[in-house]
Formats: C-alpha cells, structure tokens, sequence
C-alpha cells in the first residue's frame, strides 16, 4: 500500500526550528498593556523583575521582535524528546466516513504528559542563568507542575509547587511524579503563606483553586531571596515558547504540500492554542489565507464565548498585575469538571486580542460530548487523550462530519495537546453513565462578574 | 552545535520491516518441542487449535521459516504507532561520565504504554481473520490486557480478560483503560470458570497469580464457541511478533553506522527481551559478531539465574502444554514485588536455549537498585521508565561504569519496553525509603521445584 503522507511525520533535527515565533509582532493591533495594579499605569520592567526572571519579563513585554532565538542548551533539551509527530488520523477519518484529511500534532510523548514542557524548559533554564536559587509555581490538574519538576530536576535548580489541595487529594500518583524529579509539592491553600492562611481561615474546608494556588505561589517566590514565579499559560512569554509546535506543524505540513482550512485546539489558558496557531495566524494576519481557527473550552468554564472583555486579574488573590482578557471575573469559581487544566476564569490577552478582532472563533463542548469523543477517538487511534484536549477532538469531529455533508475535503488540524494516564476517573465516571455537567447560569456569571476591578478612567 | 547521532532517530515508513524474523530457523539446536502433558509427545497442531487461532499455531511451531510477512492490514497498524524511536542517551552517558555509547530503543509511547502492542495486534489481526467470535486472555500489571484491549477494540474482537486480582485492586485505572477499550475485565480467580471456583474454595482470600489467570483464561476459551485464548509472552509466536523492536533497531543502527557491543533487556517471560535481540543473536550465530547478550530479572523472581531447566507447565492450573525452560517451578509463588510484568516463574523456552547453550547471560537485580537507576535516568532522559524496563537501565548503568573504568567506549544497546504512569505507588515506596525486597532462600526455591512434572523417559 503507498500513500504519499505518512501516519507520523516527525521532523529530523535539522528541521527543527532554532527560534520562537512572536505573533504580537505581527498583530495589527496589539493586546492592551497589563497594568499595575496600585498605579493603573502599564507595569514596566522593573514592576516585573521581583516576580519574573529577566530574560522572561523582557520577552513579555516585548511587541515588537519577531523571532527570538532559541538558546542552544534549549534546542538541545528540546531534542531529548521532540520533535512532536504530526499524524494524519486515517482511521478516524475512516470511521466518520468524511471527506476531510484531519492532522493532529501530538505534544503528549513525554514524561509530563503534554506540551507543558515546551514552556517549563525555558523558562527553568533562563531561572538558572540567572543564577537564581529556585522557583515556585502552581497546578491544577498537575501537568505545568510535573514539566516543571522535570526541567528543575534537569537543572538542578529547587522547586516548590503549590497544588490545588483537591487535586492533591485526588491525584496523589501526580504529586508522587513531581517528587520523583525532587520537587516540593504543598498543597493550596496552605499555611506556609499569608494569602493561604488568610484564606483557609475564612474557609478551613476549602479544597482550593488555580487562582489561589498562583497567589501563594507568587507571594512565596517576592518573599523568598533569590526565588521568582513561573506560570504555565496565560502570558505572552509562554505562547511565545509554545509557538514550537504550531512552528513545527507548519514546516511538516510544507513538508507535505498541505496547509490546514481550520485550525483547532482546547483553550484554558491558551498556552497551547496560543502556540499552535501562532504562524498560521501569522498568514492571516498577512493575508496570505483564510484559515478558520477555532478555540474549544468547557461549557462549564466559558470565558470566550460567554466572558466579558475587560482588565482583570490573574489570580483570586488579586495580587497578579492586570491583563485585559476576556474572563469570567477572578471570584468565578468554577464548577469542577474533568478536565483540570481548563479551569480558568481568563484567557491569554493574545488570544483575547484575536478573539475580540474577529480572527478566530470560539465554541463551548459539554462534558459528555467530549468524552464520547475523546473514546471514539481512542478506538480509532490507539491514543488515550487528555481530557482537555479531548475539547479539541470534538470539535475536529464536528467540522469533518460538516465536511461529510458538504462533501468539502477540508484540511483540518487540531493540537493533541497531552494523554490521559491520569484522567481514569473521569472515563470511569463517562463509562459509568454517572458524569455530570455543571453549566453555570447567568446569575452565576453575574456573580463572577462583579469580581471585575474598578479602574478609574479605565474601567468604572 | 553538530553532530551525527541524532538524539532520537525514527525510520521513514519506507524503512520499516516489512517481515517478521524467526530466529529459531538459525539457532544450531533447536528449543525443544512441547509436550502435550496427557501423552508426552510433542504438540501437534492439532493439540493446541483448540486453545490458539490455526495461523498463530503454525507460527508457534515453525522452527524452520525463517521470515514471516507482516500482513498488510498489520503493518497498517503498526503505522498508526510505530515507528518507535531509537534514542541516543546522551545526557545519561554525560551524567556517568561514561565514554560508552548508550542507546535505548523506546516502546512506551503508545497507548498500552509497552511493546506489548506489537503482538496484541498480530494475534487479534488473525483471530478477526479466521472469523472468531472472541478472545481471552489474561493480564497482571495489565500492560499485555490494555494492549489487546486497544487490538480488540480496533478490530470489533469481544475480549474478555481475567486480571489477577490484587493487581485488579491496586490498580484500578489500569482496569478502567481497558473497559474504555470495551473489553469485559474479570478478577481472577473468579467464580466463571472451574479452574477459579476450586482456587477460591481452597483460599477464598487469595489476591490470584498470572498462573491462575491463564488456567481460567485458557478454560474459559476452550468452552466458549468460536474463542479462543491468547499469550502476550514467553510463546514462540509472541517473540516472533516482538522481533519487530529488534529489527528497527538494527536498521536504525545501520543508519548510523552503529552496532552493539552489549545489548541488555529486562526478562520475565521474555518477549520483549527475544525481540530486541533476534537480529542481532542472527550475527552472533552466523558468526558475525562477538557481542554480549544480558537478560535481567528481578532477584525476587530468578528463573535465569537460580531456576531449573526443566519441562514445566506455562500456568497454576497445570492446563498448559509443558514447555522446556528456565523455571522456579509452576508451583512457586513469586513474591510480590513492583515489576509485576516480571513475576512469572518459567521463561521463554527460545531465551531458555540460548542461555543454556552460552548465546547469552542473566543478570539478578534488587528492587532499590532498579528504582534507584530508573529515578537517576527519569532526570536525565525526561521519561519515567516502568519498573519492569527499569532493571534493563540498572544493567546499562552497570556496564556505562565498567565502561568508564576500563576507558572502553563500547556501545550499548538497551530496550525500555515501557512507562511507568501506573507504577506511582512503587516509586513512592522507593522514594519513602520504604521499599522492601523479597529475596527467596534456597528452601523456598526448593519448594518451587518439587511442582515440576515427572515424565515418565523424560524427566523423573
């Protein structure tokens, strides 16, 4: 049997790409400034430097650099276990009976779990060049906090994770990962800081939140001498490392005479989203193609399709700058569903940008739908996916049963962003027929919304 | 910064095998043949169609082709995962200081997390081929289930698999794995065979041994119409299926010029480990070579290094044909340790041959020493090793720092048959520094032996 594309394409090192792609560069126009939140003025260099490396702030606020090199020790790094693959899905298009050629690129094949690593790696290797004495950060779901440990345990440099105490709980084999790579993990909220104290004396039951977690973990790392923050998603600086896999699925698909009519990937944050689409945004933007791209989230968590455009914080602690995004207001607390690392009142301001100027769209999946899928999926193609990225999954089977009907050979490509190892309850609870959505009403979202900051001048 | 070895290396499609190799056509003395236990003769094909798919029997008993065509409805598959990588372990070899060259062949990055697959698919391929009504099939760490789980479910193949049961209650999400894959998990022994009822009625509280899960497996498929059983180790055809790892490998290696000077796998039933080495054992055979072949195996589970060459049956429950191999006795009960894809008491009678004709060594490896090398190599190479695949790197570290002492730089080949995801507990016992071995005595070996059978002319 001969077929011109292969099931997995990988690149060869030669073929990797030695810089990161900055889409802010190309923007017509750029996302709004984060502010600081006791002056309402752009934060600068210096307002950032206690939280965030050097190198790391300087990427963030840049708008203007196209390419950034990548450092040679992190192209090295990069090649322990990239290049990703991008496979053409033959079965799954088999099974759907469609028309449409459907590409995913896979970021899972590594210890992590997901495309995390892409991001932990830099920025732990801009931490040691530093000369720093160690980082902290925070997870959900645990997958930022294994990549992280991975990189940290590479470069020797300490690590302390603070977990939303109820994944903690449930996912002790995740904890249990981190530890392997030495890192200290301490579950969120906790006494160790002043911001968790504070919380857990208000509610000493709470089972904790992304946006508690990040407040400990920043305040952890201005309080610590020689410690700086790191955060897996939402910044520039981490879409800007991302944007290696969006870099490499476009070299594969050059590779083989193919270019994507959609573009599809889950969105928490939208490290991953943010990164895929990076150059095919690129053209766009340019008007060199009319590629649709398509941010799927949780209908539970719906900052796209139902959030407000406006500044808020990062974090429930209200101690993060202020990013201009589309959010459901840090109080939201979100209902818990099973796909952790979509748990976010926010989203990047770059994809909020692009969202808000009409270059991409948004779509909300319930939770049932996506683990149908995500099981279809697994059948066809012999890879258990993350439950988030099974978001995306789902949406890439809706457009090729569109295709179907239309009897269109659309080229679709969506992100696979991580496997689902850890994810076996929510399957269970999917298998089970007992999985439950918790869609939140518009008083709920009313209630969130309220959390938005007053900024004179700015935002009444 | 240049080099010729790329970090990890993965054939074209083109390149892939398109054959298996049978290395029994090139092995001087023959293993010997099984016996059917009832008449002491050789099996004939038409003892064992019963039990296995007619295609699977011939290969099982062909000791003289010696390559087999991958059919092409199989190498389609193997597309959708394979090739696997053949990764050059630099940052290892750089944190020994060894001037060894250390490679490893990885075949965790598929769904069952091990090569298992290899074989899952071939054996499903052919039982959907001869139009089968379904399988059965037993599993103990439940890498060989989530494998045939994954086959199964991609061919429309009912599966049922019987799961020793203190694995089927420690390992909850390894059982979830494979009913999202459809297949009807049962913990073994279980009250739906006769094999399970008079286990039980003789130790109610027994957790089951991979024995007893194949009595019950191979009962329940002879007295179902139209099932029959499959084996994902020890057997002649499995190791013929695995040659597949071994086959890449060479290629790879002749891509770059490379060949082994040491090639080092983890043993239990042995099919991973006669996979890796077939094409290069050809060498050694015809002459070709002078290269070492270690197999390792837990010191808890000896068969190697302290059992008996002896015909013995496969299973607990005595319902096997008597293979001549390396035992502890079917009768011995290995002692619970984590690699429990190493706790088997016989070896592949192939493996067995060739070690007792001088083709190859065994090495015995303690529980701390195995979890110590896979945490070392998990912070260097970013991959968490399963514990079975671990006991290879604690050899490879081994020869790496003979290496260094001797100031040879010998390549080294080693096969990381998997991931260890649902192996947190173990690390967590090893990293707690309360993990145990299990090491038995000679008066325990000893009651192990006296279950081997007495045959009358052949063995008394």
């Amino acid at each position: 049997m001969s077929r011109k594309v292969p099931y997995r394409l990988y690149l060869t090192e030669e073929q990797m790409p030695k810089q990161w792609y900055n889409l802010r560069a190309d923007m017509k126009e750029k996302p709004d400034a984060m502010l600081n939140p006791a002056t309402a003025k752009p934060v600068t260099f210096e307002d950032l430097c206690p939280v965030f490396c050097d190198e790391l702030v300087k990427q963030e606020l840049d708008n203007q650099t196209r390419y950034f090199d990548i450092p040679e020790e992190v192209q090295e790094y990069y090649k322990v276990y990239r290049p990703s693959p991008l496979i053409r899905a033959y079965n799954l298009e088999k099974a759907l009976g469609t028309p449409a050629k459907i590409y995913f690129k896979f970021e899972g094949n590594n210890t992590s779990g997901s495309h995390k690593l892409n991001s932990a790696i830099a920025q732990a290797y801009y931490a040691k060049k530093q000369g720093l004495n160690g980082l902290t950060t925070e997870t959900g779901a645990g997958q930022w906090g294994t990549a992280l440990s991975e990189a940290c345990a590479y470069y020797q440099l300490p690590l302390t994770v603070f977990m939303v105490k109820c994944s903690y709980e449930q996912k002790p084999f995740r904890k249990l990962v981190m530890q392997t790579f030495d890192a200290k993990v301490i579950p969120s909220p906790s006494d160790t800081t002043d911001i968790g104290k504070k919380i857990l004396s208000e509610d000493p039951l709470t089972g904790g939140s992304l946006g508690c977690a990040i407040s400990e973990a920043v305040e952890k790392a201005v309080t610590t001498p020689g410690y700086r923050y790191v955060l897996g998603s939402v910044l520039n600086q981490v879409l800007l490392h991302q944007s290696i896999v969006g870099l490499e699925s476009k070299i594969a698909m050059e590779i083989l005479d193919e270019y994507p009519d959609i573009v599809i990937g889950c969105a928490g944050g939208g490290s991953n989203l943010g990164g895929l689409i990076a150059p095919f945004m690129q053209d766009k933007i340019l008007g060199k193609n009319n590629a649709r791209f398509i941010a799927v989230e949780p209908a539970s968590c719906p900052s796209l399709t139902r959030g407000r455009y406006a500044y808020d914080f990062c974090d429930t602690g209200k101690v993060t700058p202020l990013a201009k995004m589309y959010t459901l207001g840090s109080g939201f607390i979100p209902s818990p569903n099973h796909a952790g690392g979509l748990r976010y009142h926010g989203m990047s301001p770059i994809l909020s940008k692009l969202y808000h100027d009409g270059y991409m769209e948004a779509v909300a999946v319930e939770q049932n739908n996506v683990f149908e899928a995500a099981t279809f999926f697994a059948k066809q193609e012999s890879i258990l996916p993350a439950p988030e990225s099974a978001h995306a999954i789902a949406c890439a089977i809706d457009e090729a049963l569109k295709c179907k009907e239309s009897g269109e050979a659309k080229t679709i490509l969506f992100g696979l962003t991580g496997t689902g190892y850890f994810d076996m309850s929510a399957y269970s609870a999917y298998h089970d027929g007992t999985m439950t959505d918790y869609l939140p009403d518009d008083a709920q979202l009313e209630e969130g919304f309220k959390s938005l900051p007053k900024i004179p001048g700015i935002q009444e």
